[in-house]
Order: structure tokens, then C-alpha cells, then sequence
């Protein structure tokens, strides 16, 4: 077993066999995407393609057996994240039909809805969108304007979009292939609103024509995705029999009559909310995956690319360049650290979701890391694709080269399934009011007076590494020169951790001032909110650290073991040097100490240098898969 | 006059004529991008556009008046610049045309050459290419393989690709419009080589078919600027006759016999390469205009976009967010801040380029300067419009609302005209050796040999405002309180200095150590890199402050005065705040201080937050110009 293979191996984690699987298997399948194509071209090709996935087994993955499925959360998670590799066309298309269409009907739905669609809808007889998004009220979804109003005269309901921003805005598949829509609608039934719903609406016919009372349009170009046919739809006024009501948390009688199991109508849309959690964990597994595709053909350029004599007379390697190393080295790692995170929360996906109990605690728990990590990589991604495509110049800016695909169709990644701000935001609020019941749906006015009284629980409250963190926190050395050694983990662990403590504690203390006088709390919120932010960054800053400290665990002795105990230094020390600003104003680092993260930092780099090939074969991707003139000669 | 005005005139600078001109007449020729047509029809529709800019004298005028133009630098490069408010296709094949092509025959050509070609290129009876680029050879001009033998036999220069690595790659023109190019090769004659020159080599005739010997291609789809048919070409020993060497600097007799006014090898190079300097501002110029544009679509957007509830029941604009005023207005302070010290470049430009003396020490602090604010500008706009595009959400996505179109156009110029961090590297390399002439064209090794005993005298050659500066520095209020106000323009201007002076001489210390051991040179000068190109983006950052200072100081006594001085410590807060961690390592800032600029900054954010569509008003990119749909309704 080569290095590379044993540092896959930890990478691939739990799933690997959908991982290798998907390795051999897809590439056959000829997925990349045709920048020739036009939109309708390449949607068309992207929908064909979704058919050469069903007999893969990840479709059906996704569905409990009951259902019709096979009941594999994790494989069906990380199928879709590994179709990034690919085409994130694909892997969106794929995400909206059997994610977000079918796992509304999955998770919301009754068995009269789960008989009478899902195995349709694993197979592509029945193609469908998930018309979430208003035009005004993109993230804000409480506030969606569409009416779903009872008619027991009927026993319909009439779905109508009465204004113009209450158009379904951006879904995917409306445009061209979905003929029904999960639609989420605002119910009322005898004059008294429930807040919202999801209802199944049919949208087109046959022959792709809309249906009567629907208008559906094209969103049009976008910035990349061009193999998904993003779309609006409006509703004037269309009947669906009552049954088309998802009923697994709230049900109409014939007569009308409401009932649920949940009382409090906030909790209620949180819990039926909670339960589509799989699709910000699938943006965050495929934007890092898309990361890890950039990051691969960037550094194998840079192991072929050449510019500027050296003394030697022969032109140096961009990798040897310290500049390069310092764009290229640090993203790797950080990478890896996300990929341990994502893993781990894939694997509570699975295991909450496949359970039969509930254990409320931790689905918020999962809830709050989900939109967390989804920030954090699709930022990452975001950041990491960029350098990537300047780092290989002109070359990088050629579609044959793929970087500049890569950044077109994840750039949407930082704002779609919930935007990265609001995400952050909305862990840290729970972290902040420790998961407290009655802040879920309040606004920051009326959660900043749920505001723990202590958030030190919350960092306690440890990843499944919490026995090894504690023991290399126990094993700091103690005063004396090597208590400021950069590379002790302990010492990195815990500025880490007293970072996330301190910005919770900070930032409670303010807006708990703001709960004493309403009238300001708005404001009082506002003016901290750079603050509340940063807490939820740091928060997941210390879970990837966790994350990858116990991978590094995970690893046999040996030198693969040696290689990423370096990476995760790497790691923690380029975290560390972005906020030794903050480290310094809170007095963890003196200034001669931060003045030595960087050159520790640097000396890292040199010492990681020659394993880049390795670093990069550790995320495995095929070379073929890479799909890079510029590496071919 | 509005405060929008009064702040438009100040940053429109010396050539206000020319912006205005551009902003009525351009306006109405229709010339936004349209994302439904095919590569090649993009590529002819920009050169329909391009021939009805002829008749607005911005083509002319970058031509002297016995050269067949008008003579006006200034209003050239302004001109280009203003292109690039509506498509950037356009401003690059203009730029292309006008700028590269026409730029090597005015400046390197002599008269047979400019009464040969120019009326005609300015017309676009001739299309050119400039043919530099080669695959093998991105950053690294001296390096070029291709090359240009004189045989004197038949007096001719034989043009020739050696090798796969000599294509020429990239060059826009080349896949479609061009019928010449200017190709930079290396010349030899009787055996002897001379280094890069350039000749004018016709390469396709009348009906578009490459003429014999030459190989055209298309670089095919790219990560945007579908409008430019960049092509590779590669030469099969094509012969041109002596005559299409472009001679002002070196010409070879009938003989065979080389002579050239500039002896030595690299500065002659230099001298050749220096004259094409318009390029690499136009570029940052055009940069900081896309910039500009996205700023006003995104704050536009964020004062009437509305997202959840504040406790007055009224959904909150996006523009009170913290958050979205934290992203947004830093970013506008720059732009007004590198458009002040663009407008200072060109008016340099200007001036050194239509005198008939040459002051070789202000042409290369031109150089420098043209390669740092480059790099910075571009950067800038790349960060810029993805913060832009992200503030607005899926909306932001949609090709309809622009933002992703000036990503994708803009996105290649942080590595065209220079990659970013080879040109800081050259301006500091420039400031460092306090430009001695020996150093033109070394590599880092031999450049550190030339490393300047002091470089204090480098951060003492004040910008165009010396006086102004020197009187706010002197004052700074003595010790004491109010020393540390931190809202001080003079202790702004001193803690810019004071970073770019020691960062220069620690710089400088760190290579002048590598000097004395030359086998370790570049090791040295390696491990330094990332430290040598903070040197020049320090020295940017001051350039910058200088400028808006001088604008502020410019600009007539009023709100709008008080406005711009708001915006100016806007700037200078953010570049100390992000930059803060090395103030404090250097003891420039106390760690209480540091927390300070934080809550100042936020406080002036509150401050100019009702200003915030004056603000933009002042870029005056025309509602319609701006082009994007979310904002129609």
C-alpha cells in the first residue's frame, strides 16, 4: 500500500466502497460536461445522464426499504457528493430529483404518498422540482406568500402565488423536466392560517406543456450550472385533491378541520424543515469535493510548469516557489480537515436518520453543523477554486482546463441551500441559546432573550473525539519555554477552543445587555452582528481541528501517520495565522509568539513540499476524471 | 450641484470630457453582452461594436498626429477604460487593436511602419493580434522561443516555432479577425543572437484562411470573455521581408549587420517592453470600472431588497445589516481610493508619453507603478464583484442581473498584462534596488546583489501630494491622548509609511545577507517571496492613501468634502484593520488599539450607511448601463 493509499483510505471514511465504486464505475460513464452545448442542450444531457445512475444504486439509496428504497443514508450522501467530481450539473439535477423532491415526499410525506410516487421517482418515470424559493423570500422561507386554502366544498386545496414575489424563484428542473413540484405554501383551511406547507402539485403535462393554472418560465443563463434548468413558477388558482398535503406532521380533514402532532406552529416548520437537512449536508460534501478536483489539477500544474531560470540555469517548478507553496499547501489541508468533518457529520446523518427513535437533541445538534460546515466549505471552495485558477494562469482560464467550470457552478454553493451568512448566523444562535426550545423561529430580537447564561457547555459539548482531545489537552506541557511550542497539538487545541469560548461568552454578553430594553434589541443585535458570525466560524473552526486531530489518530503508525500529523499541523497554524490579529488583542499570542506561527508555518511548507503528489493522490481522483488538456503533455 | 456630483467630478479627474462623452454617446450604441450567442458570433458582434467606436476619436487619439492620430494618451486610455462600464469583450479586443497591436507599430515601429499601418488599424480597415504569449513561456517575455532569423539572401526574416512550447497561445484576435500580428521573436543574424524583437507578420488572407506557414487555432470556450477569439498560432518558417522589423530600438542592415542605439542586451529589452506600458494600465483602469459597476448593482440592490422581520413588523433592508454594510462599504472606499490613483498613473502616463524627452527614472517609476496598481486593481475587482455577486443572493446568479458576466470577463486579469504576484515582485525588486539600472532583467539572484543600502529614500519619493503629506504628518498631534487617534489622517499616513519602510528594509536585509553567498541565493531570495511581494503591495497601499488624501485635499469645502474625508478613513482603517496582526507584531499598534480600529470602523460604517447611494451615484455608471433586472422592479 502506498502512502497515498493509506491517506485515502482515512479520507474516504465510512463510505468508502460508494467511494470506489463511484471511482471505477462513473468514470466510465463519460460525465464530464460540453461548454458547447447549448442550455436546453445540456440539460438534456445532464437528464440522460441521471438515467445512467439509477442502476448504480444511489438513487435508491436514499429511500427506506419500506418506501421503496434501500436504506442507505451515507451511500446515498456520498454518491451524490462523489457526481461533483464529475459535473455539478449532474450532481445538482440529481440532488433535486432524489434529495429535495423525493426526500420531501420521503421525509413529509405518508405511505399513501410513498406508494404512490417513490419508486417512480427513483427511476425517472416521474421528474420533479422542489418549489421552495420565492422571488422575495430567499432565505427567509417563514415568510413564503404562496396560499395553499382549503375548499371542503371540494376537499381541495388551491394553490395561488398572489403577488409577484411570491413567484417560485430559481428551481431547479421547473424550467424544462420537472412535471411536479413539492410546492411550500402558506395553509389555511376555514379562514385560519397553520403557516407553511408542502403540498405535491402537478405542473406539467405530457408533452411538457404547463398545466392549466401554471405558468412556468426559464431563469435563463446563470453564472455556470448550465445543465440545470433553473425556473419560476406561478400558480393561479390550482386544485390538488387533499391528499396531495405531505400529512406527516400536519393533516386536513375532509371537513377542514386541522390537527398535528406538533402544537407549536414553530416548532412544527423546524421539525418538518429539520428533516431536508440531507441537502445542505450533500452542497457541503460536493463543494469540497469540487475543491479537491481543483486543487488536484492545480498542483499537478505546478508540478509540471515551469517559469524563471533558477542560478542552476534550469527554469524552476512553480511548486518550488514559496509563494506557490504558500497558496497551494495550506487549502490542501484545510481540505482534509473539512473532508474528517464532513464524514463524521454524514456518518450522524446516517445514524439519526435511519433510527426509528428521535432524539431531538441531537437532530439540532446536526442541524446547527450542517448549515455550519455548508458555510465553512462552500466558502472554502469558493476560495480554494479561485487561487486554484490563478495559480495556473491563462491556462487556468481555458474551459478545457476546468478550473473555471469548477468556480462557475460552485459559486451559487455560498448562497444557495440557506446563504453562508445566515447559516453561521443561525448556528450560532444555537449555540448561543444552547439549543433552547422556544428560540427555533424567533427572530434575533426575540432569541437574544433566550441568550444562555453560560456558553461554556457548549464548547464542552465535544465532537466523537472528546476522550482524545481531552487526553492531548491534559498531555500540554506545562509552564516553561515549551508551553509556547506552536506544534503541540494540545496548545493548538486549546486556543482553538478558547477562542470559540471567549467570542461566545463576548458576544452573549452583549446581547443579553440587549434584552433589557427591547425597544434597542434590534439594533443591539445588529451592531454585534459581525460578531454572532464569527462565534459560529470559530465553532466549526474547532470542529474540523477535532475532526482532523482524530483522524490523525485514526491512521496507523507509520509514515502516512507522520504525513498528516504535519498536514493537521498545517492546518491548525494556517487557521491560527489568519486570527492572530484576534489572538494577539486577546492576549493567546504575544507578538513574538504570532511573529512565530508564521515562520513555523513556513518551515511546514517546506517540509510538506515534496509530498504534494501524494497530498493531492490522497483525494483520489482519477486522473482521467481531472479532465485536463494541460496535464496531458 | 448634488453631493453625487460633486463627488463624480472629483473622481473623474483630468479626462471628465472623455467619461462624459462615454456615458451619453456609448450609452445609446447597445453594446451589453448578449450570453445566447455562440463563441462566434459573440467575437463578430464585438467587432461591429468596436467600428462604431471609431467615430468617437477614443480609437484616434492614442496615435501621436504625425503618426495619423490625435494624439491624446490620456483620452485613450480613459476611453478604453469607460468600455469597460458595458462589456468587457469589447474593451479587451479594442485594447487588443488599438492598445497592443497598435501600440507595438506606433512605439517600437518607425515611420515606414506607422505610415504603412496606422490609419488603417485605426479605422480596422487592418486587424491585428499581438502575438507575445507563448504556451511554454507565460510571465517570462525574455524567455520566448520563437524565432526570427534574417537571412540575407533574399533579405527576409524567417519566422519560426520550434517547438510545441513556442506556440504562441492565448492571443486575442488570432482564432478569428486578425490578418496580422506584431510577433515578438527572437532575432539572429549571421548566427548571432540579439534577443526579443518584434515584426509585423501577416497571417491570414481575405477570406480569413491562414496564409502558408502559418497554423491558427482557437483557444476554444474560456471562463468568460466570449466576445475575444483568442487563437494560438504557430509559424512554419514564414518569411517577411527585413522591412517588418519593428525598428526604433535595432535594425538589421541589408548585410545582415545588427546595430541598435541601446547597447546592452536587457536594457534594450526593457526599454522595448517599457514602451508598451499603456496595456497594463488600461487594464487596472478597466478593472476598477467592472469593480464599480457590481458595487452599484449590489448597493443598489441591497436599498431595495428586504429580508426578515425586524421588531417593528418591517421586513429589514439588506443595507442595514451589519454584516452587508461591513462587506459593501470598505469595498466602495477602495474603489474611490485606486480610482484617484489610477487617475494619478494616467496623468503620468500621460505626460511622459507625450513629451519627446525621455526622463528614463520617471519612466520606470511608471513601470513600477503601473505593475503594482495592476496587480491591486485587478485583485481588488476580483474580490469586489464575488462579494457583489454573493450580497445578492441566488439573484446575483442569474446572468440577467450581470454579475456573474463581470466576474467571468475580469476574472483572467489578475493573471493577464502580468501575473499579479510576478508584478509586485517587479515593482518591489524596482524599490528595492532603488531602481538601478544594472537590475533590468536580472533574475531574483542577480537582483539581490543590487539590493540598495537604504531604501529610505524609496518611501521618501513622494507621490504627486509630498507637500499636503508632509503637512499632515507634521500635524499629528503630539504625545498623549490623542496621539492615538486613530482617525488622524497624519497617523494614518504614518503607520502606511512606517509598514512599507520597514517591511522594505527588513526585506532588504533579509536578501542583502543572500548576497554573500551566491550558491544560496536563490534559496534565500525563495524563502523571502512571500515578504518581497508585501513590500510591494505596502508600497501600493501608501501610493493609494496619498491619493485619496490628494483627492480629499481637491475637493471644495462642503458636506461632499466631509463626505470623501469619511471615505478616506473608511480606506485607511481597512487596510490597517486588515493588516492589523502586523502592526501589532511591529508595535505599531498597541493591542488596545487594535480593538479600537475595529469599533471605529464600524462606527464610521454607521456613519456613511445614508450615504450609501450618494456614494455610488458618485462612480456615475447610467441606471441603464448598469443593465441588471433585479433592479427594474
Amino acid at each position: 500500500m502506498t502512502l497515498a493509499d493509506e491517506l485515502r483510505i482515512v479520507l474516504d471514511g465510512q463510505w468508502r466502497h460508494v467511494r470506489e465504486q463511484s471511482r471505477k464505475e462513473l468514470a466510465t460513464f463519460g460525465l464530464l460536461a460540453d461548454p458547447s452545448l447549448s442550455l436546453d442542450e445540456a440539460c438534456d444531457r445532464a437528464l440522460d445522464q441521471m438515467k445512467k445512475l439509477v442502476p448504480t444504486g444511489i438513487p435508491a439509496a436514499g429511500f427506506r426499504k419500506e418506501q421503496g428504497g434501500t436504506g442507505d443514508v451515507g451511500m446515498s450522501v456520498t454518491g451524490i457528493e462523489m457526481l461533483a467530481q464529475f459535473d455539478l450539473s449532474l450532481m445538482v439535477k440529481a440532488g433535486v430529483q432524489w434529495g429535495l423532491f423525493g426526500g420531501a415526499i420521503a421525509n413529509l410525506g405518508t405511505q399513501r404518498h410513498h406508494d404512490a410516487y417513490i419508486t417512480d421517482l427513483i427511476n425517472l418515470d416521474l421528474l420533479g422540482c422542489f418549489a421552495m424559493t420565492e422571488t422575495g423570500h430567499g432565505s427567509d422561507v417563514q415568510s413564503l406568500e404562496t396560499t395553499a386554502t382549503y375548499d371542503p366544498g371540494t376537499q381541495e386545496f388551491v394553490i395561488n402565488s398572489p403577488t409577484p414575489s411570491s413567484r417560485k424563484d430559481y428551481i431547479g428542473g421547473a424550467a424544462r423536466h420537472a412535471t411536479s413540484a413539492t410546492v411550500f405554501a402558506q395553509l389555511s383551511t376555514g379562514g385560519e392560517g397553520h403557516g407553511v406547507h408542502c403540498f405535491v402539485v402537478p405542473i406539467r403535462g405530457k408533452h411538457g406543456k404547463d398545466l392549466p393554472g401554471v405558468t412556468t418560465s426559464s431563469c435563463g443563463h446563470k453564472g455556470g450550472l448550465r445543465g440545470v434548468d433553473n425556473g419560476r413558477i406561478m400558480f393561479d388558482n390550482v386544485r390538488v385533491p387533499r391528499e396531495a398535503l405531505l400529512n406527516k406532521y400536519a393533516d386536513v380533514a375532509e371537513d377542514g378541520t386541522y390537527s398535528s402532532p406538533i402544537d407549536n406552529v414553530n416548532r412544527r416548520f423546524f421539525t418538518m424543515l429539520g428533516t431536508l437537512v440531507r441537502g445542505r449536508v450533500s452542497v457541503g460534501g460536493s463543494a469540497g469535493a469540487a475543491a479537491q478536483v481543483a486543487l488536484s489539477i492545480a498542483t499537478r500544474y505546478a508540478l509540471k510548469r515551469r517559469q524563471f531560470e533558477a542560478p542552476d540555469g534550469k527554469e524552476v517548478l512553480l511548486m518550488d516557489y514559496r509563494m506557490h507553496q504558500r497558496r497551494l499547501l495550506p487549502l490542501i489541508a484545510r481540505s482534509y480537515g473539512l473532508q474528517f468533518a464532513q464524514n463524521e457529520l454524514v456518518s450522524t446523518l446516517d445514524r439519526l436518520q435511519s433510527s426509528d427513535d428521535i432524539d431531538e437533541h441531537a437532530q439540532r445538534e446536526l442541524e446547527g453543523r450542517a448549515a455550519g460546515l455548508k458555510s465553512v466549505i462552500t466558502a472554502h471552495a469558493t476560495r480554494a477554486i479561485q487561487e486554484c485558477r490563478e495559480a495556473c494562469g491563462g491556462a487556468g482560464y481555458l474551459t478545457e482546463n476546468r478550473l473555471t467550470t469548477l468556480k462557475e457552478d460552485t459559486d451559487v454553493f455560498t448562497t444557495f441551500e440557506g446563504d453562508n451568512h445566515v447559516l453561521l448566523q443561525l448556528l450560532a444562535k444555537e449555540l448561543l441559546t444552547a439549543y433552547a426550545d422556544e428560540v427555533r423561529g424567533l427572530d434575533p430580537v426575540g432569541m437574544v432573550q433566550f441568550v444562555a447564561s453560560t456558553v461554556a457547555d457548549v464548547v464542552k459539548e465535544r465532537t466523537a473525539a472528546q476522550q482524545l482531545i481531552q487526553r492531548l489537552l491534559d498531555a500540554r506541557p506545562g509552564s516553561g519555554e515549551s508551553e509556547h511550542d506552536l506544534l503541540d497539538r494540545g496548545n493548538q487545541i486549546s486556543l482553538f477552543e478558547e477562542r470559540e469560548q471567549h467570542v461566545l461568552e463576548t458576544v452573549a454578553r452583549r446581547l443579553r445587555r440587549a434584552s433589557e430594553d427591547k425597544s434597542k434589541a434590534f439594533d443591539v443585535f445588529n451592531a454585534a452582528q459581525d460578531h454572532v458570525i464569527l462565534a459560529g466560524q470559530a465553532h466549526i473552526d474547532r470542529v474540523v481541528l477535532e475532526a482532523f486531530v482524530a483522524a490523525v489518530d485514526r491512521i496507523p503508525e507509520g509514515e502516512a501517520k507522520t504525513l498528516l500529523d504535519d498536514l493537521c499541523d498545517l492546518y491548525a497554524l494556517s487557521v491560527i495565522e489568519e486570527n492572530k490579529a484576534w489572538f494577539m488583542e486577546h492576549k493567546r499570542l504575544s507578538t513574538e509568539r504570532a511573529k512565530a506561527v508564521t515562520s513555523e508555518l513556513n518551515q511546514l511548507l517546506a517540509k510538506l513540499r515534496p509530498h504534494a503528489l501524494t497530498l493531492i493522490e490522497g483525494f483520489a481522483v482519477p486522473e482521467q476524471t481531472l479532465g485536463a488538456v494541460m496535464l496531458e503533455y
